[in-house]
C-alpha cells in the first residue's frame, strides 16, 4: 500500500504489511507525544479538520496529532450552518474546501459520505467516522493498543484470544476491529451478546473464511483465558426506543468483581469510549480505574500516535520527521 | 489608497489603482498557495476571525490565508453565545476583541455592523460580509478571477462583456462586482432577470454614469458574445415565502445544452457559490463540471490569494513576504 | 506557592507573595502584548481551551495569551455535543483530554466541576469559570488593573478605598476580588447595594477578620473618596424572573453626571464586562467612554497579561521567555 497522497477511508484498504508499517511509524511518534522532544516537520502545513458531525475527542485528537507534527489546524464543527445544508453537493464542498488545506480529516453523519467527498478532493482525506459505516482510525488505534498491551506481556496478535462483549450488532468499532484481526494468524474470538445484538453474519463469515476460531454465546460464563476483553457500550441512538435500549442495560456490566470471576489477572480491558459512568449505566464500573489492566485511557493516548503516523505517511514525511527535531523548553509532568 | 493599518469595509474604498495593487500582490501569493514554497512573515501574528454569522467557506478561507502567511488564528462562530446577545454594543465588543489580535476578519448578519465595529477597533478590520450590505473580498475575488480568466484568452477587463443572470435584485455579489467593473473601461453588461428581480436602479445609474453599455432583458435569448457568464443563486432567505422563491426556480437554469445554445465556446462560467445541486434546484447543472470554462472552483481558490493580499497589505508586509521564504517538506499532489 | 505543574483553581490558593509574583511576570509580558517584540518560548506547546460553557471573550483571551507565548490552541465550545452529555464522568473526560495538550483552560457551568476535572487531569488545569463558584483569572486581572491604575496615581493597594456597587450577592467577581484584597493592608470597602442583593456574610466576615474597614449602604450618597469604583451588572440569569431582575435596573446606574456628583476626579471606574449598553439598561452609560478614568478596556487588555503570566508560571518558562525573543515584522498601529 502506497500511503503518500492517498485517502484513508476504510479498514478494507489495509493488509497486514500496511498495518505493521503504520504501527512502526506510530511507535516512532511516542517521544513527541510524551514531550521528550518535538518536531516541526509540518511547520506551515494546514489540516482541514471537518467535523460535520460533532465529536470532541476525535476532533481534538486529530488536531493535536497535526499540531504535534508542527502543523496548523483549520476547523469546522456541525452541519446546520454549512453549505451542505443549503443543497451543496459533497463534490462541490470537497472541491472548495480542498483548496484551503494540505490534508483533511472528516466526520459526517451519513454512511459513504466521506468516500464521496474524497472523490472531489484534491488532497488526501482521512475518514474520521461516516455514520454507521467506518471509523478506520479507531480500529487502528484499538489494534495498536492490543499489540502494545500484548507485547508488554511477551505476546503478540498472532495466536491471541479476544472476548468481545455487549452490543456487537451496532458497534462499528468491533466490526472494524474484527476485520483487522482477521489479517493476523490464529486469533480466537469469543463473542458475547444476546441474540438480538449478535455480531452480523458478514463479520462472522470473514472470521470463519480467514480460518480463525470463534465462539458465540449469550452470557459471560465460566472462566475465560482471554488476552483482551473488549467491552462495548449500548448504542442507545441506534435503538427504536429508549425502553428497548434499557432492557439490555447491565447485561454486559463489567466491574472488578465480575472481572475477577471470569477473567485472568492479565486480561486487558478495552472500551471504545466514552463510557457511561452514571449510576444506572452498569457498563464499565469506576472501581476498575485502579486495575492496571484497564487500558481505556491508553487507547485514547495511542489514538494520537496512530493519527500522527497516518498524517506523516499520507504527507510523505514519515522518514524525515526526526530531521526537524526541536527541544521542549517547558515543564512536563512526569 | 494607503492600505497599511486601514480597514477594508466596502468596495467603494477602491479605485482602479488600488485594485490593481491588490491583484499584483495576490498574484505573488500563488506560489505559496500552490505549495511551491511557504513564508513565515506573519509568524506570531494573530487573526481574530469573528464570524458572528456562520459561513464555513468564507471563515476557513480567511483563516487559511492567514496561516499561509505564517500567522495564527483565533476564531468565534455564531452570535447567540456572544456578549452582543447580552446587550453589549458593537463598540464595546470591538474595544475588547481588538486587544486580542493583530487584525480582524468579521462577518455579522446586520448591514452596517462591521463598519460600526471598526470604529471601536484599535486594529484593522476586514469586512467578511455584513448582511445584505457588503462583502468586498467576494467582489475582489470575482474580479480577480475575471482578470485571470480573460488574460488566459489574451484579453483583459477593459472592453469585456459580462452577462449577469438570475436574481440581480438580492444578489449582493453582482451589485458589488458591478461597482468594481465600473472602474474599468468600456465594459458591456447584459443583465438577465425577470422584472421583479431586476438589478437595482442605483447600480444601473452607476453603470450608466461611468459610460458603460448595458442591456436589460428578461430572458436568456439568442447568441451572446459574452466573455463572462455570471450566474447567481435564488436567495431564498430574502423572499417572503418559499413559494415565491420557487416560482423563479429553473428560470435561470444553466446546463451544458443551454450554454452551448446561447454562449461562445470560450465564455467563462462563474457563480458565487454555494450552488444548489439538488435535483429540483435547476441552477447550475453538474454536467458543466467537465466544461473547462467552469471557473467556480478557481474562484474559491483565488479567494485565498486575494485575502492573503489584503492581510499582507493592511499589515504592511506585502513587500517583504519573500524575505521569509521556507521550503515545503511534505508531499503535494500535482 | 509553587506554580510549576500546578492547577489554578481558586483565589484561595494565593497569598500576597504569590499574587505579587504573578503580577511581576504579567508586567514583563507587556512588550509582547504591545507587539514591541514577540517570543516563541512555547513554540510547539498545545493549550486545550475547553469551554463547556461558551464565553467569547474569556475563551479568546486565553487562546490569545497562549499564542502570544508561541503556542498552539485546540478548542472546544459548548456542552451539548460533548461526551459529558452522554454520561461520561468529568474524571474520564479529564483523563482523555489531558492526553491531547500540555495545559488546559476550562470553563464549565457547574460549580466545582473544574476542580473535579483537575483531579483526573495529568496536566495543569486553569479554571476559566465554574458556574457561580470561581473565576480566579478574572479576580487576578481585576486586582492587577487596580494596582496598575493606583500606581499611575502614585498609590498602591495597601491603604486604598474601593466602592463596590450593584448586585453584590450574585456577582462572582466582587466576591473573589474582595478575598484577594483582604491579603493586603488597610483596605477600605464601601459596599453599595439593596439589602436583597447585599454582599454575602461570609465575605463580610473575611473582610472583618482580616482587619479591614467596611461600610454597608443601600444608596450611593454624598461624596466618596474612593480610589476605585467597581460597578457590577445585574446577573439577570440568577434571578427567579425577569421581573424581579428588572426592579433593580437603574438603581446602580453610573453616568458622567452621577460620577461627578459622588466621586473624585481621579476615581477609577471598573466593571467585569460585558456591560449592557441597551437604552433601558441604565448600567454604565456610554457618556463615560470619554472619561480617562474608565478602565474597563484596560481590564480586558490586562487579562491577556495575567493569563500569559499564569501559563508561563505553570509551564515553568517564566524566567526564560525573553531568551526566545523575536522581532515583529508587521505594521502595528500606535
Amino acid at each position: 500500500m502506497n500511503f503518500k497522497g492517498s485517502h484513508i477511508l476504510s479498514v478494507n484498504q489495509f493488509d497486514r504489511e500496511a498495518i505493521e508499517h503504520v504501527f512502526n511509524v506510530a511507535h516512532q511518534m511516542l517521544p513527541y507525544a510524551k514531550r521528550q522532544k518535538r518536531t516541526n516537520v509540518l511547520d506551515g502545513a494546514i489540516l482541514g479538520n471537518l467535523f460535520f458531525e460533532p465529536s470532541t475527542r476525535t476532533r481534538v485528537s486529530f488536531g493535536t496529532a497535526f499540531n504535534l507534527l508542527g502543523g496548523e489546524v483549520r476547523e469546522t464543527t456541525g452541519l446546520s450552518n454549512s453549505a451542505l445544508a443549503k443543497g451543496e453537493s459533497l463534490y462541490d464542498t470537497a472541491r472548495v474546501l480542498s483548496g484551503y488545506s494540505d490534508i483533511i480529516a472528516m466526520r459526517h453523519p451519513d454512511a459513504g459520505s466521506v468516500a464521496e467527498f474524497a472523490e472531489g478532493s484534491r488532497i488526501p482525506v482521512i475518514n474520521g467516522g461516516d455514520g454507521a459505516n467506518e471509523h478506520p482510525t479507531q480500529a487502528l488505534l484499538d489494534l495498536y493498543t492490543i499489540q502494545k498491551e500484548l507485547q508488554a506481556h511477551g505476546n503478540n496478535i498472532d495466536g491471541m484470544h479476544i472476548a468481545m462483549i455487549g452490543d456487537l450488532k451496532h458497534g462499528r468499532t468491533v466490526h472494524s476491529l474484527s476485520k483487522l484481526l482477521c489479517l493476523f494468524k490464529n486469533v480466537r474470538f469469543t463473542l458475547i451478546s444476546p441474540n438480538e445484538l449478535a455480531m452480523p453474519s458478514s463479520i462472522i463469515d470473514t472470521i470463519q473464511n480467514s480460518g480463525h476460531k470463534f465462539t458465540i454465546t449469550e452470557q459471560l460464563e465460566g472462566s475465560l483465558d482471554a488476552d483482551i476483553c473488549y467491552q462495548t457500550r449500548i448504542q442507545e441512538e441506534r435503538f427504536p426506543s429508549q425502553e428497548e435500549a434499557n432492557q439490555y442495560r447491565g447485561k454486559f456490566r463489567l466491574n472488578q468483581q465480575i472481572y475477577t470471576k471470569h477473567f485472568q489477572s492479565k486480561t486487558v480491558i478495552m472500551h471504545p469510549l466514552p463510557r457511561d459512568s452514571r449510576a444506572e449505566a452498569n457498563e464499565l464500573d469506576n472501581d476498575l480505574n485502579l486495575n492496571p489492566n484497564l487500558a481505556i485511557f491508553r487507547q485514547t493516548d495511542n489514538g494520537v500516535l496512530v493519527r500522527m503516523a497516518l498524517f506523516a505517511l499520507t504527507l510523505g514525511v514519515d522518514t524525515i520527521v526526526s530531521q526537524f527535531d526541536q527541544k521542549v523548553h517547558w515543564h512536563v509532568n512526569s
